[in-house]
């Protein structure tokens, strides 16, 4: 399941991480996956404050968004980081690694999210494509747009032609790893919120016993 | 979880199923259990004409009844028999047989059920006891009244010290082995139901997708 | 996941279809899903030889396709049958139902299919559109074209605002009921015939000492 | 599963915790529970000395109560706290969360607690009410006594028509999340104890060995 | 696990399948599994008589044999067949495909079974080579000697350098289609029957209460 | 599944453990595992220095080891310890304990590991024999050997007839505790190691997809 958000950031975050990009200090993008012949991007250094700034902005929208908070039963966020693709770069169809090294524990990507903060119109090309068989869903996200799509899927970054596209990229362990289980939950939730008091009292308790009852079956 | 129907069989039923059983032909309880002491008790023989229409009533009643089939999801139902306890008679703690050798594939026992046929005044003692750990659920239901309860506990009669005890028993094969997952499903269909065209449309559509989604996960 | 087969009946199929469409008799749409106030459209009646016809023409497609047996591991087939959707009809976005009353044991509907008939220029709307959270799939496909999606999914058929949209539509159950299993192991088996004899022998036993045992674990 | 026992405080914690309970500071019960209309109790405030003097008596008891330690294999332990019920108060039919907000890591309610400190011919009503279905297990403590439960149920204290009901109360989360998983592991451990060294060596290591795997197994 | 019997054919019936195995006709083993390049043996022509002679023979064994009925938990046995290894003739590691085309549903393949009809010492190598990753176990049997082996494992008839080794084989479905699951029952239900009533009868209600419900939850 | 490393430790290692095994003090087995009469073993005190210096270097080549890291998935390692079977020693048919009271969190057993130190000609019996139903595997290991085996079977040290056997434990916590669910990853993560880059790219990622996903299925 997918969820996009359009405004998912302020325009004044959007600048503020547009502005922290042109400081930070950018690596080869196959540091993270070396063995990866077709990734072809700059990412930004973890260790650089610039980075590292941009990177608390990005975690403190995510944790105040209600939508993104219901959608995903979020455990853990990995710090986000940048990621630049100038014309002729691209990331070839892959699937995001199971366990990222982050911390005492590895981290689980569940959910991969893409914070699109250049404009559109900036680049020709540069879609995050993701595969479902023979579909395939194109994103190309307006400033301050989030997506957060299945970590499980191969996906791309096809090649950008012209200009420069710029993103910021994170994975959230959710509590509830299995995608279909994940999305009846937030369902359940979203009528709960939805009929709210609406809803005869005795059928309302009913379906918190069904979500609270979900909830403990399926959390890992 | 339990389901208890008080009128579950019209007062003609009970009648009929009452004179059948002075007509029909008693074995030995323990020939459907020989290794258990603790079984004193007549049953039914499966081959007796007067039985079998017997069981021809009884399964006509669970094949109209709603509520019990909105309960308990039956994909497959044992043919009923009668059961008739004594004075000292009893039926020891124990647990239902896990398959039962009934046709080409077996039959899982995930309900049981026992259709009450005297009237309670008519017997001392021989309450149905449904063991749940240091507390006891105990039925001794009026003529016509059904009991739906969990295969999987301990349960026991205990001794009928006066008087004569008279039921029929059977098992149900659910669709939906697991008791939680069977009552959650059972539980939003009754949300739906009871919510009925109140409920948005919209929401009505994200429930139905959940429930037809857990009915697919879980049925085995 | 998704699969869609562009030339999935031949020229010839799609002429016989066309034409048993003209003298099959139609019923209600409502009458599978008589709940349901957005469906407008019109069904086959199943017991109409023209529909039967169809239906053993689309189900032969169906045995034959290697592509579709591959992907879909299929146990059991309903009979496909005609849908038609005239101007100002749709299908309101609804979720399968999670088993058909087909035959001795119902049949769970794992996937969904759609063979479309009818050129998509001689109707304007009409596409199927499936619902992936706030991302859609949309659908129109050529005479000829099948597409098989999950069951699984909030769905529907948007309004034909001209025209006519002709096409079948079926369900099948599947050996692997979860999708995301289904899709492992479709893909496992690919990888397994592309290297062919390429790969080491030594391997090929490994994978296929794999692929078989996920298949047993996953089978229901 | 259900289990009560009966001289689970010694009669000098009783005492001590009633004592306690007339110097903590109590706050209205909603807040731990705000949007519920049907609670009308007063809770200890967590905060207050009295309060967390009165925990650490009940904890200390749970940690050394060995039946309960075998019966629940409790993971982690909620600091337990005050309930108070004045004539007109209640707790109508309700689902215990799934989750609690303590420590780094959300505890998982999967058994609930109640430990009785005033008598019951104290106060009228005030039975805690456990919904199966149709059919419901009440209970009303003596002094010292605990009763441990799924949180899984839907549960209510009926409303205290007179008098004073005190208790203190708190979940467990268990090493074994499921009930019947873990009743049945308890049940192995509880044959394995009571057959001691009567049961053959070779067939003691066989339980063994089912037991060690079933928990393997089963552990979250 | 492993099930190993001596004399799980009489003398009489061993002497009546080495007798019919020189009536049989025989085909090219590579006819039940084309693309092995490794597979150099004869089997039994399943269509002849004497070939279906000694499958009932060897089929009568399976259905009588407690230990192997205990132990396997069989809900379809396929029908044995003839196996004959001449000097030179071997199968190469392999995994026994996961289900068998037979009858209308096919047959998932849990366990797999070798008879050994003629003298161990009338052919040198010839082992069954059960592999285990960087152990093995070899079984090479006394005539009416049976083998039960996990179908799930890669396993191997090592090169007959000398004389001719005769076997039968099948496949066994079980209602309990993982391993560890299968063999904790089994040991349980051995605990069952040694202890007989030696055990407490409370503590023998509580193993059938267990045992009873992991063959609900795990029979597939 | 089994993995066993000949030169698992170098010669230098396997010195300065017999070395550091003259120095260590040892302790009468059963402290680990008091109710069990069959065991006559001694093993390292945990809180010696010498005991602790083994436990680091034989920990150290289980953190180097790549063909253990790859084959177990760890998570947490149990402090390796000696244990010494001398003349008349042994360890009857026992299973090892599910969790391990280890650090804040209980560590659990998925694989045991033994390290032998010694010459297997310097004693006589001490085979550490793992029972898989009616046949046995054992293994008695050259010096600097590892074996690592399921800590779910049930396993034994047969008596030391003569000599003395010397040995390190320790058990291992895996990320995937199923050891069916174990071995299929790692055996998909061998194949796409050894088919390296003669694969080709794009089966190359479909198999990573699948090895990426059941990760994240299966980790525990």
């Amino acid at each position: 399941m997918f969820l996009r958000i359009d405004d998912f950031l302020s325009v004044a975050e959007v600048q503020a991480l547009a502005h922290l990009a042109t400081q930070a200090k950018f690596l080869d993008g196959r540091r993270s996956n070396p063995h990866n012949p077709t990734k072809l991007s700059a990412i930004g250094d973890p260790n650089d404050p610039a980075t590292q700034k941009a990177a608390q902005i990005a975690l403190a929208a995510l944790q105040r968004s209600e939508p993104f908070q219901n959608f995903a039963f979020p455990r853990r966020i990995a710090g986000p980081n940048f990621a630049r693709y100038e014309a002729g770069m691209k990331y070839g169809a892959h699937t995001d690694v199971a366990f990222l090294p982050i911390g005492p524990q590895p981290l689980r990507s569940d959910l991969s999210c893409t914070l699109f903060i250049n404009d559109p119109a900036d680049y020709q090309g540069g879609e995050l494509a993701i595969n479902l068989g023979t579909e395939t869903i194109r994103i190309k996200g307006k400033p301050g747009c989030a997506i957060f799509y299945p970590s499980t899927t191969i996906h791309e970054v096809v090649p950008v032609s012209a200009g420069v596209r710029l993103v910021m990229i994170t994975f959230i362990e959710s509590q509830i790893p299995d995608q279909m289980q994940r999305d009846l939950l937030y369902t359940l939730g979203e009528v709960r919120a939805l009929e709210g008091l609406k809803i005869d009292w005795r059928n309302r308790v009913q379906l918190e016993y069904v979500i609270a009852n979900l909830h403990r079956m399926w959390a890992r």
